[in-house]
């Protein structure tokens, strides 16, 4: 079957798609390992008590073998729980979007429990909670950033961090980054871990080998409230905390921030970015902003954080494919994202990827809705890499080549709005029957 | 079952709800009938073939007696559809937000095919309707209005005009109106009509009694595109084009525009308003602006359109509830709709309401990420009436009664932002999987 409506007279006249298929979407190049793949730290996961279930992991630890720089943003929902508040201080900000940096020595994470909507008392979890971790790991309180995931709503109990962390801090180790990647989860099916190295040969650190690696957990909304984004980062290249937080802001606009499950934002969000230096020799300098050095590691940190964002995405609840959407034509970077975002956070969008459906239409009516700037006229449109759409039109396309494509566990959307320069890449998951289930199902 | 953590230290300390129940949202009163209940007006629903199917309407026809006066508003998709263009047109405006009013006789409404995204050729077809409607009804063709609704990316046949809209016009009855509801329904499972009358005697008209009524379809999306809100509003009572316009695009932006299914615009949304005049003597001064007469035509208008909208948002795709979500305490209007939508668009909360789950946190999460300017510590929600959040924390439930609350067929989430006196409503449906059914199915 093809549609009726044709934005040219010959059907076979062929447009080539938006982009070439070599430039399909590929997880980026990745290293083996995650949070301690990158030398001077150690991590850990154990059952420490939050969660019921004995066989659950529920706290992950990781500690730097030193003090090292830091950097790390958080969620903007006003209603933000008590260890982004707490964390956020620790890190020099006193107010949600102010740059946080400085130097850490440890996170902690527990699951099972977001700390939200619980006040001062909350706020005190918190705190205490630095204190038990920091006399565990031998450093100062104010050295320790702390984490939450879980049930909203309902007090942290302290207990398990008296009696959890310092059995995890005896346990630390250079290979537990796996561990800790499952002790953070909560809805997640999988945990997500991913790596990158790059040589120091060309950018002045000849000798050296230098990776980021790390951890994080979805950003799927769970029962009886909603669940949490949370990453940890680590890189043994030399970066200063100041610097180390404009690359990370940079590295998670580009990756965490472009992830949307079901367009909503948690009360926990929260992103950290530790460098050790380990890598470099002593007393070297520390990568400086706009040396091939920094960029090496921008790079680096981009592709992990991206192959981090992927897996979120692609875990979301009840999600059978990821899907990436691809904007480009865009008179603005914020018209790119406004077309993105509304093409990803569209129900009707994620229900025909769901059903397999080339259903152009509703692309089409999401950007046109999105506020972005373009004309009809033209605007084209490409699923799986088969043009469907030229110059406002339909184009003719195999439809049985277009369900076969949708065999593919991920599933692309180009965009071009004929607009500008502008581009940008969202990520997000189809709409099923289990995500209502797993959002719809009774509390009591 | 309660929660732990609470607003007060006594769990019995009993907050009082946001609103009385006295204030419960029921429906504007309202008259029976619908688009012809103001005298002056005929109307008609006939099959003409854009549906295969004999026995379902598919052509509405609303004529009135003489040209009356007539305003329009229209979707600000940049996808729109060539009707919504040529009607546009008809009433003097080029672009999409121009003011839209003139005179007019007659609407024809077409189920079955939206002719959106059909370039030069569907606006042909749609100037081409406004002749065929034209010469039936014995009126120039600049004074027919057009809309259509249906699958998109097809070419809207002109034939079932040719032969369909002569039968209906000698069909057209001052008892047409049930009948042109049911012919413009897609996915709707109910036609939706809705009258209001207001008295003269006050209002310097004694001796008149005044109607408004109207019909509408809904804004659930369909297979295998997208559907479209379409409305006709038809009065006796007498008031001229430009004011008409005014008082509509009020009523819209309180009715139709604050109605949210699954948070997509459609190409074709449209709505029409048509002012015959025939319910005041003969020379009467139209109505207004400013005095007591337009405010009661205002109120009549406003009551028709909310009712309207109230019945598309329950007819939403797999809807099994209505949901009113009401913002008040906000800092501004576009604070107030900026969090009411982030409510009522929200998924997580959609498939709470669904699971008769009344899960604060996830309006309390909704709210703090819609950009509108409050502090979690002055936040307070009631769901059915029952306080569930006071000063951002959880106040105890009882969660036997709040399921009993939930079989009600409306569900009512209050939202107090404690940031200053701006409000408003917005109606939205659950989240069913029915919706996932219905959107996901294969298209081939």
């Amino acid at each position: 079957m093809t549609n009726s409506v044709q934005a040219s007279g010959d059907p076979a006249a062929g447009f080539a798609p938006l982009r070439p298929p070599s430039s399909a979407d590929a997880p980026p190049a990745s290293e083996p390992g995650g949070v301690t793949r990158a030398r001077g730290f150690r991590a850990v996961g154990v059952h420490a008590g939050f969660r019921k279930d004995p066989s659950r992991l529920d706290l992950a630890l990781v500690v730097a073998d030193e003090p090292c720089a830091c950097a790390a943003v958080f969620t903007r929902n006003v209603f933000c729980a008590a260890p982004v508040t707490v964390s956020r201080a620790q890190l020099g900000a006193d107010q949600p979007g102010e740059p946080a940096y400085g130097t850490a020595r440890a996170v902690v994470v527990n699951s099972g429990n977001a700390n939200a909507a619980t006040g001062e008392r909350g706020l005190e979890t918190a705190r205490a909670t630095t204190r038990i971790v920091g006399d565990a790991v031998g450093c100062p309180a104010d050295e320790v950033l702390v984490a939450s995931t879980g049930v909203i709503g309902e007090h942290l109990p302290l207990e398990p961090f008296e009696t959890g962390v310092p059995a995890a801090a005896a346990a630390l180790s250079p290979d537990g980054g796996a561990d800790a990647a499952r002790a953070i989860m909560t809805t997640d099916t999988l945990p997500k871990e991913a790596a990158a190295s790059f040589d120091g040969a060309d950018i002045g650190y000849a000798g050296c080998t230098f990776f980021v690696g790390g951890m994080a957990k979805g950003s799927g909304m769970i029962m009886p409230n909603m669940a949490t984004m949370i990453a940890v980062v680590t890189t043994d290249a030399p970066v200063l905390p100041h610097d180390l937080h404009k690359a990370l802001a940079r590295a998670a606009g580009a990756s965490f921030n472009k992830v949307t499950v079901d367009s909503d934002t948690s009360t926990n969000d929260s992103c950290f970015l530790l460098a050790s230096g380990a890598a470099a020799p002593a007393g070297a300098e520390p990568f400086a902003p706009g040396t091939p050095a920094f960029a090496a590691f921008e790079q680096a940190l981009g592709d992990v954080c991206q192959n981090l964002a992927r897996q979120m995405a692609a875990d979301g609840e009840g999600a059978t494919r990821l899907v990436t959407v691809n904007v480009t034509g865009a008179a603005t970077p914020a018209d790119a994202d406004a077309a993105a975002r509304a093409v990803a956070n569209s129900p009707l969008v994620k229900t025909a990827v769901y059903g397999h459906d080339a259903n152009w239409g509703r692309v089409a009516m999401a950007i046109g809705k999105s506020g972005a700037a373009f004309r009809q006229q033209d605007a084209a449109i490409d699923i799986m890499g088969m043009p469907v759409c030229r110059g406002g039109l339909t184009v003719p396309f195999d439809e049985d080549e277009a369900l076969r494509r949708f065999e593919n566990p991920e599933i692309v959307i180009d965009v071009d709005l004929g607009a500008g320069d502008a581009a940008t890449t969202v990520w997000t998951c189809d709409f099923s029957h289990d995500y209502v289930t797993i959002n719809g199902d009774y509390r009591s």
